[in-house]
C-alpha cells in the first residue's frame, strides 16, 4: 500500500505543478537582409552555446533519380572548402573542446556544434563558409560515396524492420516523395557523381533558404553582429522558391503488404494512414491527431490498445500508436502491434480494427485525456531544460513550413483541444482507403530466427517509430 | 460434324501458309543531319500514304508534379503555329480527304495522317511548322485543359476498372513514373499552365529527337528530298540526351490491394509482375515471357488458365494472362480472373495461384506452344496487311529504345523461342515479391450494381490491358 500513496502523491505534486502553462522561452527572432532568418534563444544558465544552420531543403527537394543526395551532400560539407581542408572543420571543433553533427531528413538538413560561448563567432565563420565555398574532389566523392553506402547497409538492409519501412513509405505516398527513403535507393546512391551534389548546393545552399538557430549564453544583439559579420555578406539566391512538391492523388485503395525476412524472429503489423501535418495558423487538427495517438496507444498501460490488447486479454506483447505531423507536407497516423505468440498477424490486425471500432463507439476517455494533457504540459517544461532540444524544435519547425508563433502556439493549441476535436479527428483520418497495412513475418521455410536479445520488442519495432525521422551525419 | 472438317481443312491450309517465315516487307532508313531518324515503308498497292512523327517523349519524362503535361502537349500542337490558325491542322487534313490524329505514352507522342500519297508535302510541311513553332495563348491553354479535364472524366473518374488500374500501377512503380498515369493526376492536371507547355516542348520537341515514319505508295528518296527539304532546315537541340528515368529498388514485399466501387458489377482479381522488356539486341526474354502470357492465359480454350478455371471446372467467367513489354524500361507480366458467382476474390487468387503451380510443375504443353507459334507466324502476316499498323510497329519500337534491326528481327526471336527459355523465363518473373494483387469489389453496403449490359466481361476487364497503353487524341 505505501508506495501506491507516495505515487499518487507524487502525482498530485506533478499535477499542481503542471497546472499552469508553461512560459515561453525567451526567443527573439529577426531576419538579414539577404534574407536569412535569425532564432536566438537566450538560456544564461551556463556559458554554453547550440549554434545550428538549418536549410530549408531535404530529401523531398531531391531531382528524380538522384535519391540520396540531399544526405550525401551533408556529408561532403564536412570536406573542405577554400579555406578548410577536407575533415578540418570537425578537428576545430573538437580542438575547440566542442562537439559537432548534422542531420538530414525529408524536409531539412541541419547542421550544429556546441561550444563554450566564446567560441560561437568562430562557428559562424565556418558555417558560413561551407555555405557557399565547399569544395569537393572526385576523390572525396568516390570515397564518401562507399562510406553513405556503407552507412546504408548498417541502418537499411542490416535491419529488416527498416527495409519494412521502406516499402511502406512507398506504398503510403502514390506521388509525393515522402515516399523515396531519405538515405536514397541504393542503385541511385551508386550513381551519385560530384556534379550532383554541386547542382544539388547550389541550388538550395543559400541564406535566403537558411535559418540560424543560436541557442544558449548568449544576446540577440551580440548573435546579430555576428550573423551580420559572417552571412550578412552572402548573396541571397534569387531562384529559391516556396517548395512545392509533387502532391498526392486521392487515395482509392487500401493497400496491404506482406513482408518477409528470415531475420526477423517475431511478427508483427504496422497500419498507417496519410494524415495532416502541422499547418501554418492551422495546427488544430494535428493537435487532436497528438491526443488520438496518446489515447489509441500512447502507453501500454492506460491507452486502449494497451488496456485491450496486452492487459485485459493478452493479445499482444506491444502495441503502440503514432502520429507524425510534423512535416512540410501530409504526415502519417499508424499503428503497431507485435501478437503472443501462437496468434497470428490477420488476428493481430483485426486486433488494431477492433480498438478503433471500440473507440468510436465509446468516444474518448475523459480520466485518459486529462491525464494526457496534464503530460502534454509536462514534457513541454522538459523541453526547456535542454537547450538542444529547444534549439531544434525551431529549426524543424521553421523548416516544416510552420512559423515562430506557431511553434510557441503549439502548447496553447495543444491545451485548447477538446473530446469533440479529437472524435472530428479519428473520423478523418482513419480511413481505410488512405491506410497501407504491412505484415513482417519470417518465411515459412526459413530456419528458427536467433534467440530474441534481452529487448525483444525493440527489434521489432520499426525505426520510423520517431516523429521526426532524419539521419545524423 | 461438316463443320468440323472444315474448320480442320482451314487450319491445315493456314499451315502450310504460316510455315514460311513471314518475308521482312520493304524498309529504308536513313538519318537527317540535324539527327532526325527517317524510317521509310513501301507499299505500292494503293496511293495512299501514311506520315507520322514520333516523339522520344513521352508521359515518363515529365517532371515532377506535372503529370499530364506530354498529353496536353499533344493536345494544344492541334492549336495554331506561327503559320496555321488554330485548328487549322486538321481541317487542312480533312480538306485534302485525310485524316489525322495522334497519341501519347509513357514512352511515346506520335502523330499521324492518313492522306492520298501526292499530300505528303503538305503533311511534312505542317509536321515541321509544329515542330518549333507552336504558338499557344493563355485562352488555348484555358479551353483545352477543360478538354483534358474532361477526357479524364470520361477516361478514368467514370471507369472504375481506369481507376482501379491507376493505383495498382502506382503500388507497382515504387520509383519509376511508369507508376503516374499518363492522362496525369487530376490535381496535377489542373493546375498545368502555358509555361508548362511550353518548357516540355522545348525540352523535347526537336528533329534529333524525333523520327519521321512513312508508309505507303512513297519511294525513300522522294521521302528523303522532302524530310531534307522541311525538317532539314530545323536546328538540333544540344541538349537532348538518351532518356534516364528513376529505375526501381529491388522490390521486397509482395502488394495487395482493395479497391471497392459501387459501379463495379462483378468483382475480379488483377495480379501483376514487373517483368523485364524488350531490349535492344536481347529480346529473347521478352520473347520467352510472350509464350508464357499465350500458355498461361491467351486463348480461353487452349490456355492453362482457360482449361483449368473455365472449362474444368467453372470457376471463372473469365481469366487471362498478358504481358506488355514494349517499353523503355520495365515492363508488367500479369493475370486477370473474374470468378462466377459465389466464388470470392480470396479463392480466385489462390485459382491463380494453382495455375501457376500447375505449370511449374508440369512445364509447356508442346501441342500449344506449336500452335502459338504458328499464331504469332500468323500474326506477323497479319500485320503487313495494315499500314499503319506497320508504321505504328516502327515507330513504337524506335522509340521504346530498340532498333530498326531489333524490330525486324522480332519473328524470328519469337521462332527461336524454346519450352527451356519459357520455364526458365517463368521462374525469373514470378516471383511474388515483384507482385501487386489488386482485388476489385463493390463495397458491402453499395446497393445492388445494375445488371450488367451485354457484355459483362468487357465491362470488368479493366482497360490497360493492351500491350502499349496509350491516350488518342
Amino acid at each position: 500500500m505505501p508506495p501506491i500513496r507516495r505515487a499518487a502523491t507524487a502525482l498530485a505534486a506533478a499535477l499542481a505543478l503542471f497546472a499552469l502553462p508553461a512560459a515561453a522561452e525567451e526567443v527573439t527572432t529577426f531576419s538579414l537582409e539577404n534574407g536569412m532568418d535569425v532564432v536566438v534563444i537566450e538560456d544564461h544558465r551556463a556559458p554554453v552555446v547550440v549554434n545550428m544552420v538549418w536549410y530549408r531543403t531535404g530529401a523531398a527537394d531531391e531531382a528524380p533519380g538522384k535519391s540520396g543526395i540531399a544526405h550525401f551532400l551533408e556529408h561532403l560539407l564536412f570536406q573542405g572548402t577554400d579555406d578548410l581542408a577536407p575533415g578540418e572543420f570537425s578537428k576545430v571543433v573538437e580542438d575547440n573542446g566542442g562537439t559537432d553533427n548534422a542531420f538530414t531528413s525529408w524536409d531539412y538538413t541541419g547542421y550544429f556544434q556546441r561550444v563554450a560561448a566564446d567560441r560561437l563567432e568562430l562557428m559562424m565563420k565556418m558555417e558560413a563558409d561551407r555555405m557557399v565555398d565547399l569544395k569537393i574532389t572526385e576523390e572525396d566523392v568516390a570515397t564518401e560515396r562507399e562510406v553513405i553506402l556503407e552507412e546504408r547497409n548498417q541502418r537499411i538492409e542490416n535491419d529488416p524492420s527498416a527495409l519494412f519501412g521502406e516499402d511502406r513509405r512507398a506504398a503510403q505516398w502514390m506521388n509525393h516523395p515522402y515516399g523515396i527513403p531519405i538515405i536514397g535507393w541504393k542503385h541511385e546512391m551508386e550513381g551519385l557523381t560530384r556534379q550532383d551534389a554541386y547542382d544539388f548546393y547550389k541550388l538550395h545552399y543559400s541564406p535566403n533558404n537558411a535559418i540560424l538557430v543560436v541557442a544558449g549564453d548568449v544576446t540577440p544583439e551580440a548573435v546579430k553582429a555576428l550573423a551580420e559579420t559572417y552571412f550578412g555578406p552572402l548573396p541571397a539566391n534569387p531562384e529559391i522558391k516556396p517548395r512545392a512538391r509533387p502532391q498526392e492523388p486521392p487515395h482509392r485503395a487500401a493497400v496491404h503488404l506482406d513482408f518477409e525476412d528470415p531475420r526477423i524472429s517475431q511478427p508483427y503489423v504496422v497500419r498507417t494512414y496519410l494524415a495532416p501535418e502541422r499547418d501554418a495558423g492551422a495546427q488544430e487538427k494535428a493537435a487532436a491527431l497528438t491526443f488520438l495517438a496518446e489515447l489509441l496507444g500512447g502507453s501500454p498501460t492506460s491507452s486502449l490498445m494497451g488496456r485491450m490488447l496486452q492487459f485485459d486479454e493478452s493479445l499482444a506483447v506491444y502495441s503502440a500508436a503514432f502520429y507524425s505531423g510534423e512535416s512540410l507536407d501530409d504526415g502519417q497516423f499508424g499503428f503497431y502491434a507485435v501478437p503472443v505468440p501462437g496468434r497470428s498477424l490477420e488476428e493481430a490486425e483485426a486486433d488494431i480494427d477492433r480498438v478503433i471500432e471500440t473507440f468510436m463507439e465509446e468516444g474518448v476517455d475523459m480520466e485518459a485525456f486529462e491525464r494526457i494533457k496534464m503530460q502534454l504540459r509536462a514534457s513541454e517544461i522538459y523541453a526547456k531544460d535542454s537547450l538542444q532540444r529547444l534549439a531544434r524544435r525551431y529549426g524543424e519547425g521553421l523548416t516544416s513550413g510552420l512559423t515562430v508563433e506557431d511553434i510557441q502556439a503549439w502548447p496553447q493549441v495543444l491545451q485548447a483541444v477538446t473530446p469533440e476535436d479529437v472524435m472530428a479527428a479519428a473520423r478523418e483520418v482513419l480511413n481505410p482507403l488512405n491506410s497501407v497495412t504491412g505484415y513482417a513475418t519470417r518465411p515459412p521455410e526459413a530456419a528458427p530466427a536467433p534467440e530474441p536479445a534481452s529487448a525483444p520488442v525493440a527489434e521489432t519495432v520499426p525505426d520510423d517509430l520517431p516523429v521526426t525521422e532524419e539521419i545524423s551525419q
